[in-house]
Parts: structure tokens; C-alpha cells; sequence
């Protein structure tokens, strides 16, 4: 029986939403992304992968892997080169715990493919408030502030009591028990007392990323007024 | 046995923040509403009161009750003059159905207690895809598109997967059997398969417009550069 | 200790129900799958064998498996000739993303095995609407549109509102956080807003396609009669 | 505060799908029912209405009332005539419980608003099975059964291995403990070994109603052809 | 460190309850059940294991695993003679689908190990409802119906309404999606429209069988009186 | 429109199971009590009620409840002579405290209803273990203990590790937080280590009761044999 | 039919476990409540009432009332002297907002119905966290710090972080969304990445101030040697 | 791209809260762990690392391995001498079953790292009471019990009912079907009807060690007053 069905690119989101269509690997295999790689490599453009496990990356052609900055931790690949502008940044992405990095660097990376540069503050959750409160001054000036963080999902609450700037919590599955799927971590940024405060899914820091580029290119193109407001 | 204990507002909220206290209403008495919206009469403060049901409402001592903009679809009420800016509105509010009014409404009233225009387009669910195509161009140009549904909560993945500025979902408890709580309408808004997507808790208008507030601060404070990303 | 317990096969289920009884593959051995082809190749029947994933299809008598169609996207396995009549199809099998190929596969495959021709059309999610809005004409003439999505499942509600045949929803379990398992593109689609939207169990293919058999067996079996209605 | 905005009825959906917009009367007032009646005796349109509790009804303009067509069990209104056709029904609605008839009453006023008659076997539930053996020659001549049920919701399962036209599951929230809210009879049929059967949210006997008018109507439109699958 | 604590068997069960204490394998290792088997056999007493699945059984020290009686479907092993009596038994187990054999035969090799006979009745779930009243007659003469199902779990509501013994519903977790872990063939269960069904734990043959040994031992030691009831 | 339809009482009931049907009320009118009742009473037949609230048995033609023995605890009422058996009870239901009484008496009617004996007793739950250990010696005569327990459920686990005979659980819907539904107690029963536990739904003492019958019945319909096991 | 049970109280509690008895009125009728006082007023017995509701508290025979000194916000009522000692208190309670005050004073009354002073801190939610800072070195001070927070329940996790007493966390049943039944709230307090946080059911002030208790009751009996931990 | 963030270690802990940070190995690589030991070595300061499985542990550096006190069931390792106080132990650690060990062991090693002894009691849960009941004097004496229980989770509550200290549930995820993750024996404990008992996440026997270090360090550091309570 022959495959006479194909797939459908979305090759008009660019110019819809202002990113390009993103390879999520987790339900590919390595043909399907050696092919999505070359295709790109042909026609000169840009590719951001996201969830490119090391063992799939690993069984990818190694003519195309040379092509692709990978990063094990946030297992994230990217085709085309990465030139962060200079400017002091504008987003801070700040971690509760050490298990919180692959995903932080998740968003971090998908920042990075749009030349948008980061500011990384890692394993400063509420367990030891000290390591926060060192660093309210700097984050009070940032546009975006992305809290990734599992457990009990404490970060995110204090977080946007803190900074008057967009917070974007990004719960992580990890720890065990009640906490093993992030569903807690979810809730508990769902439910904060703190006004304000937006949600993505569990460890979905490229979605993250996402609202914070589409915050960043609506200030790119509308100067704000002057109404007064706030 | 003596009431020795005592509440303990925020005081630098606005300052930290860039916005107000706000009186949820829902666990407080008549008596401590009227006492709060006394002190603030005196004080020569705005107050926006949040979650403050008509019966509820109608318990208020009626001499304070007149100072009061109540809005009884959202169960709102502003203390103080609301003059919106005539500038053409950044924020959009659009709702699935007739049944989120209710929630869109409290996120409308939260944006115009801070001075800020919005565009409502109500009942535009995808059950009648037409009826959102039609304002895809005028919603393309907003900085924030705050989108409110309840039941399978459909709407704001098509949103997100239309226009560029932030989208904010807001999850509704409407409906009946796995809609009834909202969180059909939430888990649907944060699986979204459209990037960048952002949520609030259910029925959190409020949230929402704290959120939308957050950014358009933001914008205010400080004028984009032009590191040319996008 | 004997095995003086035995299975009792479905005999008549072809004459009451109007189709054969499926192999399940997903809780047999090798053993006992070996075993039900044999017996169906001594007494000349076709087979619909499902599940049937790649390790256990290899580690089946390869004589046998020389005469089993194996799909090795869906996981499906058919045993005698598939000779689809060429009249144009009367039902359409729509996903919402590339990973959701291997459950409407299943369906299309059942369809298949009952000489039943279908229109694929894959990848046309929300995301991207216009990929969809693209088909809207084609669709709006078929009998049956069976929809598969994961993720948030927004595909059924917007087929459903798009189109006048009858709906199947089929959600699938792909992504990750709350989308996971499948429940919230299930649920999505049970609480759609669009009338008349029918579901089946996550992942459930194989049952779309029987459901869509049972109302195309019901169109040829009874002509309908000039009632009036609709 | 004026309320400048407004509702956007899906004025085309008969020409699209092929039957009304329903008005769901949970979440409207009576006030706002009283005019979407007057809007449609002024228009001389007819109108199904759906959940409009008895207290709800009786707080409606009793002139506007007197033309409704009130079924106290199903909580459902129709304005305009009902002439059911005279043929015999191809549609059984059964019940196993005589708690689930205001459910099933609610798919047969839908379809009754159609023009298209139902034939209706209620409590005949397997806890006596006979009394659904009883009913299965005639029942297996139905193009479509519509089995509604709540607590363990066996009905649908037993019905899909007995008859071969389309079967659809209406879950009822009935009962107590872990029938209370009806997700048991929902997950029953979902997950159920019978092939085919198709299932929608609990006590959404409307939604029954047009998924069967989606069915007829397609049988209406397009003679089968003679394609011998089956 | 040393290993300073010890474990505490429950030596007075047999006096106490009527049963043995059996050994749950799941959470042991290989070495710690040699020494549980080697105990036994010094000590010249029977021994019941159960969830030894073939990995472990084939770790066990061979010396001794030859004293055992391994069943692979049901993953048990009994040490000890096993003789069954001869007359007709009381007990039966019966069982929806194929999947559903490996839970009724830990409930069957329970019973065996206490020398009590059972009549085994596999594959007879209510799609084809057929298989089962075949078997009515003989049911209904049966003390004691064990009755064990996945899926959506039918089969013992069905046969509660059916016979007069005991009904004992065991859940498998056996399907997909929403069947997946069994709880759907549990609440099921639970809720029950047939009076008198009981329940127990997903997969847990073993105590269906000991709640079966329960009634049988009571009805041994305390023979009935002429009461009246019933 | 005509009520054209009709219930399906199970009039063979007592024949095939030894119980008759039971009028449930909670989902029934007072109007629709009063006929049962009253057609009860011309065939002479006895009738158990459950689930009859005070209010409503209020709202009962008052001639009519004259004839029931209504019991305030339990909301059953019964119909005809309640002459128990003078035999000591093979029976016992015990609940861990006074809230389960409700539930432990609905249990207690149900058998009575039936002529049979039970000794109660009621609030020994295990946060005071000494006054169960009071009762063990009466308990392990007897031949069915049924317990009653909501919160966290101890007791039924604690009693079939004390008993032989057959310990059936009645989960009860009382306490607060995670006990509020009786979901707590529910688990307990079923994860519970104690062999041959069997459990029945939330509140379900009617359950329990007819679980007892059935036993009661097989008891007295067929003398044990001789065959040795226990 | 004669009431022929009775309850039975725990009479030896007080020298087992170092408290009383205390009635939990939620499931009480008000005559219940009356002899429980009436028979403690008897016998010279001081008595701790729990969950009494205005409604209920207004429903007790005056006489009675009258010796109860009741607490309207937490619903308890207390028979006997107060006599709370002058000692600086050992123990805190602290919540996050004003709607969790209900259920700190439970704890608090608890306490001080055992003579023990309690330091009370409220609304100092981590939304504004300089509130709570402010307390700290007071708080480093305390034996115990009980934690009583709804919506996110961030403040436990952060209060384990800061002081090294026992830190009991108290969730509560506050807010809306996945907020309303406070499982969030509970969630959050047992991920807790803080270390050595305990945690009681959603709503439970009593079971914490018994808990706080215990610990008291334990450093009273016991005087700690020299053995230099910590 | 540069790895240009970094971690921050909680350095004021043992200061503040009275005890080190634990390195949680579960989500850390053999090498990170060899880093942290290697330092720890370095500082010459003790460590305690937790969830450090027998694979990971394996392939650390053997080098640094042999510094270190490893313990298999609970997957601990300790840096330093470890030198239990011979006083009598004030902590008992109490568990249901075997399974429970591996879990009660990482409370027993994290006080062990803190020189304090405690009483390890295993495998006496309810299904066999009378194991428990012979201990009851001995655990009336402790300061604090540590209950570690999965399944049914019943120990908890019987123990709270029988000891006047401090009692801690630690659930176990043991068992399978509802009770596969713990959450029964989790909720089990938070509903118990025996008050003061307090609860920590499932599986965190490291927890339930720091709250006991906690109350530990507060009776050191504090010498109770004699203010007479309790």
C-alpha cells in the first residue's frame, strides 16, 4: 500500500506571527529530521529543533549534525548563526533548582535563535530566599522575567510580587511524589496571589520563549504613547 | 477572648508594581467591604473591588454604595472617575461565547480602573469560524489580544495561531459534565499547539488584565531599542 | 498443572454487527498471533490485525508474515487482498499534526481491510488555519469526517463547525505536560461547542473507522425514504 | 459605564450544518430568553431551547410562554409546530435507568424539532437483562440507537455487540459516589471492547440529537451507492 | 552501618484468618525469596508466591525452583502438593477478554493452593453477548462468581443481574486511553446498578480469591440454620 | 406532545437474584413514590425505600406513610412486617464513628427488610483502638462483618486483619479536605493489605446489605460439603 | 424498630495521646450537641466544639450557649476557663491572607484551650513579601511556626526556609479555580524543596494546633539531654 | 555557546534552618556528583547524598566512592564518620511492610548523618496487629514515631491513636492499581481521624528526618518552660 498522504508546512507563520515554524523532535524520527535539516541547509534558511534527545541527535547524518549548534542540556539545535546583540537584556530567566536548567535553557535558546539575548539566573529558590533577594534589583529593570521552576512552584508567586515587569512561569516536572508530573508546579502558578502572572505548560520552556518574542516584536513595532496609564 | 490579631495590607504595592491593592470581595463581609471603601473615600484613594456578588453588593451600606461604579456582569466595582484615553485601544477582549461576558467583562473593568481603552468582540466562538474571521485584520494590530472561553475552549489556540502581539487565555467554568469546572477549557489553552500562548487561572479576568497592564507598563517605561530581532 | 481453560471466539459477530473480529495484537504473543493467522489461512478468511508494533511483527513466523500487509505507521497488518473500490471516497481523515499520522492511519487501515476508499489529509491543525480553510469545500461533501488531534484538540470543534456530515473525533495522545495522555484533547472534544461532535476513546483509530463502517453499512442497507427533515 | 458591546449569533449555521442555533438557557437570564423568543415570533422562525429548568420557564413573559411547547422532563421548549413523520422511526433512544429519561427526553424533543420521530425504550437497564433481550430484533433494524445511562453505564457496551447501526453513548450523571458525576458512564463507553460505539459528554442528550441529525441528513442528501463493501 | 532491624512475620494468620501468609514477590529480590522457599522447605510447610514474574522466577536459585509449581500466565508458584478436590466446584471465574486471563488465574491458583476446585470461563465479555448466556445455567448454581475484567468492565454488572451467588468483580488494567490503569473497570465496577456486587483492587486476583476462601470457610465451619430468609 | 413512553420494571427479579427490586428515591418525585407505594399496597407486596429524605417523605400522601416504617437515620423506609429472626446474628456492622451511622443503618435495614438479625456496632474507629479490640472475640464468630468508615478508612483494613469471616467495606462520604468524597476511604479499602477485603461504592450500605444476602442465601440454599479446605 | 446501638466515646484518650476528646459538630445535630454539653457541664468537664456554624451554634438551647465562649470566626465554642499562661509564646501562627484566618484561629483556639499563648501573624502572604520579612527574626525564635495559606500555599515553603523551628503547614480551601478545594494549596506544601515541612489536611487548624501539641506535650515531659546534634 | 550561567549554593543553611543542603542525586550526572563530593573532600566538610541509585552510584569515580558510606536499600551515601549517640533513642522509625524499608531507611541514615540514634521497627503493619500492639509501650516513650506505610496507608492513623509524641506519615509508593503511586496511602494519612498527625510527600523519608531534626534541635536549644499544659 502506497503513502499517498503528505504533510502540510505552515509556510506562511513568519509573516503571520513574526517566528518561524519550530521541528519538535520528540515525534520524529532521525529520517524525517535529516530530511527537514537538508531541505533547510538547500534553501538557506534557519532552523530552530526543540526535545532533540542526544541519543537521536547522535543517530542523525553526521554531515548534517556538523551543521547544528547542539546544546545537551535544553536538547535543543539550531541551524544558521547565532549573533545575540550587544544590548544589556531585556528577559532574565531564573531557575528554583539545579533540575530546572534543561528546561530554562530551553527558552533561553529559542531566545537566542531570534538574536535575543538573556540574562540566565540559576538555583535561587525560595528554600534559601537570600539567593533571590541578591538579585531583586536587576530583575526589577527587566521587560520579562520567565520563573522556571518544579516542586512546589514557589518561584514564580514571590517572583511577581517582586518586579512590576511581564512574569512567565514555566512549571518543570520533577521532583516525586504529589510533585513527579508538574502538575503541582502548574497549579500553584495558576493559583498565585500574586496579580498578573501567566502561565505556559510544563516544561514547555520554548513556549515560554515564544511570548516573551512576541512581547519584544509588538515593542519593536508600536512605540508606545504617551496615555498616561499606570 | 480579644480579636489581638490584625490584617496587613501591602502598602508598596503600587510603587513595587505599578498597581493597586485590589479588594477581592468573595471571602470578605459586607461590613469589612464598607470599611475598607470608607477608609478609602477618606484616604482619597480609587479602590477596584473584584468578585462582589449583587446580593453582596446590595448589603453595603447604601450612603457608600453610591460613590460605587458597580457593574453587575462582571461583579465589579470601581471607586474613583473612569476616563478611558480616546486613542484607538492595544488591548483587544474577545470571547467563545455569551457565557463569558461574565469573565471577559472583569478583565475590561480591571484595564479601565487603570485608564486603559479595550476592544471587546464578544460570541465569536469557532463553532461559527466566520464570525472571528472577519476581525482577524483589526486583531492583528493589537499589541495584547485577551481571549475568554469556556467548554472545549477552542478559541484561543485559533487566536494564537492568527495574530502576533501576546494572547492570554483566559479558561471559563461553563458548561456541564468535563466543561464544568474549567478545566477542560485550561489543560486546552496550555497543550496549545500554537507557540507562545500564555494562561491564567479559570474565571481570572482579573489576572488577565493585570497581565496585559504588566506589559503595556512595561512599553511605557522604557522604548524599545532597535536591535532589529523579529 | 493443566490448561483446561480455553478462548471463545466472536463467531457470529459478522452476521449480527456487519464486521469480522479484530486481532488486538497489543496483549498476544508472537505465539498466539503465529497461531490466529495460520488458523485464517487454512479456512481462506481475510484478517485486520492491530497494534501490531515493529518488534513483534519481526518476531512472528516469517512464512506467515510473507502474507500479512504490514503498515509500519499504524501498526496494522492485513491478511488477504485490499482492492479499495476506485469510486471517489466518501469519508475524510483530517490530523491536526504530523505525530497524529500513526493513529489516523489505524483508522484509514481499518476502512481498507472493507474495501472502503478515504481522503488523508494530514497536518492542517489550527496552528495554521488556513491549511485547513484550504479543504473546507471538499469536505463539506463527505459523509463522515473522522478528525485526529492531540495536543489541545481544537480540529474536531473547528471541523464541526465547518462541515454538515458526521464528526468523529479521535484524540490522541501526543505532547507533553497536560496533554501527555491524551485527556485533554478528549475532553476537548467532549465539551465542544459545535452540535452533534461524536468521540472515541484516546488513540482509538481502529474504533473511528467501525463507527464510521456501521453508519456507511446503514446507508446501503436501508435507502432513505423522503421524510423531509433537515 | 455602557455596555457597548454585543452578542454575534451564527446566522448561517443551517446552511452550513444544517440545523438552527439552539438557545441553551443555563446561562441566560429570563430576560434575555424573553427577547430571543419575540425576536423569533416576530421573524416567524421556530427555536428549540434546552436546559430551561421549570423556574426559569416559569418566570418568562407568560405571553411569550404560552406559544412555547414546555416538556417539564427534559427541561426543553419548542416554538413552532411539531408534525413528526408518520413512518416508522429510525431512531430508538433507550435507557437503562429511570433516572436517565430527562437526558433521553432531551436528544428526542431535538430530533422531534426536526420533524423526525423517535421510538423510546426506557429502564431497560442489564441489572434485568431480559428486558433489553426483549427489544433486540427490533432494534437491530434501527439506523441508530442512542443508548443513554449513567452509574456504570453498561447499556451502550451491551447495545454495540448487539445491533449494527451507529450507537451513540449518552453518559448520565446519576447515582452517587463514583457515579455522582457521571465520569464512570463516560469513561465506560469510551473505553469500550464493542466496536464503534461513539460517545458524547455527560447528559448531552442535545448533542445525541444532532450527531443523529448529521447521520440522517447525510442519508438524505446522498443516495449510497453500490460499492458492495460491508 | 549494620543491617540492625528485622522483619516480622505474621505467624498466627493460619489460626487467625484461615489463610497463610503469601508472598507478594513484586518488591522482593531473588535472594531474599530463596530464603523465604528454603524456609519453607525445612520447615516442611506449603508456600503460596505470587507476582513472580518469568525474569525473577528464572533468577531464583534452580535447586529450588524445582520444588516449585510456576504458572507463567498467572505468575505464581505454589510449593507443596496440589489436589484438588474432585467435586463439582462452587466457585467460578469468568472473563471478559483474553488480556483479562493472567488476573483470574493468581485468583484460580489461590483457591488451587487451598485445594478448593474452580470452573474456569475465559473470553466471554459482553460484545458478543452470546458467549456469556450460554453459560447462565450453570452460573446461577455457583456459590461463588468471580468475575474479571478490563476495558470498560461490563461483565460483572451484567452478571450480578444474572445469578444469585456471590458476585466478585476484579479490575484489569488492560486497553488504552482512558482504560489504561483499570480505573474505569473499577468505578465501574463500584457503581454498579446490580445489587450486592463487590469489588476489589485493579489486578488483584489474589485477594478475589481469598475473599472467595472467606465465604467457603465460613460456610464449612458454621453450618446454615433454618432461618427463613432469602 | 404525549408521554409515550413507558418503565420496564425487573419483575423477575426476586426469582433469578432472591431480592426484590428496591424503589431508590433519590432520583424519583413524591408523586411517583406515592404510586409505587400505593400499588404496592393492592398486591399486598412488601417494598424497601432508600434514599428517602426527610423532606420528602414529608411531601408523601400522608395515608400512604402511615403504612411505612420510615427510619430518620437511614432515609429507608420499609413496607410490611419486620419480624426478625430471634437466631444470635451472623452479622455484624460496625462503623468507626457516629457520622457513618447513617450509612451503617441503611445496611442494617436492607438485611431486616429481609428478617435477618445484625449486631451493631457503631463508633470504634481506630484513633481509640482499644474499644474495636472490646469486640474481637464476638466478631470472629461472626460469618460477615460489614464496616463502615469514612475519613481515612482504617477500620475495614484493621478488621479483616482480626476476623475470618467475610469483611466487606462500606467507604462513607464524611470529613473534609481530601475526605470530602469518600475517595479517601474508598482507596483505602481497596489498597488494602489485609487479604480478601471486598469493597462496595461511597455510601453504599444498601450494597453491603445485598452482598450479605446473596451469601446468606447460597448458605442456606446449599449445605457445605466435606471437602477439607480452610 | 427500637434505636438499639450507642455510641462509644474514647474514654482513656487524655492519658493515652495527652488530650481530650473534642466534639466535631460538622456532622452533629444541635440536640446531639446540647447532651454533649449538658453532660459535660454535669460532670465538671471543660469541652473543645469544633466546625460550629453560626446557623448551628444559634440552634443550641440558650441555657447551654451561655457557658460556651464562641468564636465566630473560627466556629469554635469552648466550655470552661481560658487561662492562657503569661510566657512568651512558643508558638506561631502566620497566614497569607485575610481569608485563612478562619481556620489559623482554629488552631489558635486549640491551643488555647490547652493554656497555651499563640503568636498570631496575619495577611502576610509572600504577594508582598517584605510583610513577612519583617517578622523573621521573631518568627527564628519560635518551637513551632504553623502556616496557614490557600490559593498557591507559597507561604509554608518559604517559612521552612527561613526559621529552623517545626514549620506545620495548614492548606486552605481558598479561591477559585484549580484553586477552590485547596489541593493546590496541599500540593504545594508537600513538593515542598524546603526541608522538613509537615503538612495536615486542606482546612484542618485543629489537627495543627494538635499536632503542635504533641510536641509540647513531649518537650514538657521529657527534658533534652547532651547529646549534640544539630 | 558558552555555558555562562552558573549554580548558587544555599550556604547560610546549616545557620539558618540548623542543617546542611542534601545533595538530591536523583536528577544529577555521575559527574556533577563527583564535583560535589570532590569538593566536600576538599572543604573537608561531611555530605549526605539521597536517591544516589546503585547504577549511579557505580559510576561515580572510585576514588571518591570509597570515601563514602553507601547503603543499598535506601540509596544513601554519607561523607564522614558517622558516630550515633548511645543514649536510648527518642525517634522510632515504624513500617507497614518490607517495602516500606527502603523508604524508612533514608530516614533512619539522614538522622544518622546528624548523630542521632534511632529505634527501627519493620514490617508490623495492621494486617497483623498484634506485631504492632507489642511494641506500644516502647513507642509511647519516643519523642517521635515515623511512620512509613504504602498500600492502605493504615498504620499512620493507628499509631497517632496510640502514642502521645509526634507522629509522621511518610506514604509509600508501594502496591499497584489505586495504590501504585501512593497517593492513597498519601491521602489516607492527611484524612486520618486521629489528630496531630502530620504528613510528609510520598516517599520523602529524608523529610520526615529533617522535621524530626527540626523538633530534635528545638528541644536542645530550648529547654522547656513549666507552664503546665497538657
Amino acid at each position: 500500500m502506497d503513502s499517498d498522504w503528505d504533510l502540510t508546512p505552515d509556510t506562511s507563520r513568519k509573516q503571520r506571527l513574526g517566528f518561524d515554524e519550530t521541528i519538535f523532535c520528540a515525534s520524529k524520527t532521525p529520517d524525517q529530521i535529516n530530511r527537514l535539516v537538508q531541505g533547510a541547509l538547500k534553501a538557506e534558511e534557519t532552523l530552530l529543533l526543540t526535545r532533540l534527545g542526544q541519543k537521536k541527535f547522535a543517530g542523525l547524518s553526521s554531515e548534517l549534525a556538523d551543521f547544528l549548534d547542539y546544546d545537551q542540556v535544553s536538547h535543543t539545535a539550531i541551524l544558521g548563526h547565532i549573533a545575540v546583540a550587544e544590548d544589556p537584556p531585556r528577559v532574565a530567566i531564573v531557575t528554583g533548582g539545579s533540575s530546572d536548567v534543561r528546561v530554562a535553557r530551553e527558552a533561553a535558546r529559542t531566545l537566542q535563535y531570534y538574536r535575543i539575548g538573556v540574562r540566565e539566573i540559576y538555583d535561587v529558590g525560595v528554600a534559601g530566599l537570600w539567593r533571590l533577594l541578591e538579585h531583586v534589583d536587576e530583575l526589577q529593570d527587566m521587560s520579562i522575567v520567565i520563573t522556571v521552576a518544579g516542586m512546589e512552584g514557589t518561584l514564580p508567586s514571590v517572583m511577581a510580587g517582586l518586579v512590576p515587569g511581564l512574569v512567565i512561569a514555566v512549571p518543570v516536572a520533577t521532583g516525586y511524589g504529589v510533585a513527579a508530573d508538574g502538575t503541582t508546579a502548574l497549579n500553584s502558578a495558576l493559583a498565585s496571589c500574586a496579580p498578573g502572572l501567566v502561565v505556559v505548560n510544563v516544561d514547555n520552556g520554548y513556549g515560554a520563549g515564544c511570548a516573551a518574542l512576541r512581547m519584544l516584536n509588538v515593542m519593536q513595532r508600536r512605540p508606545p504613547g504617551g496615555e498616561g496609564y499606570g
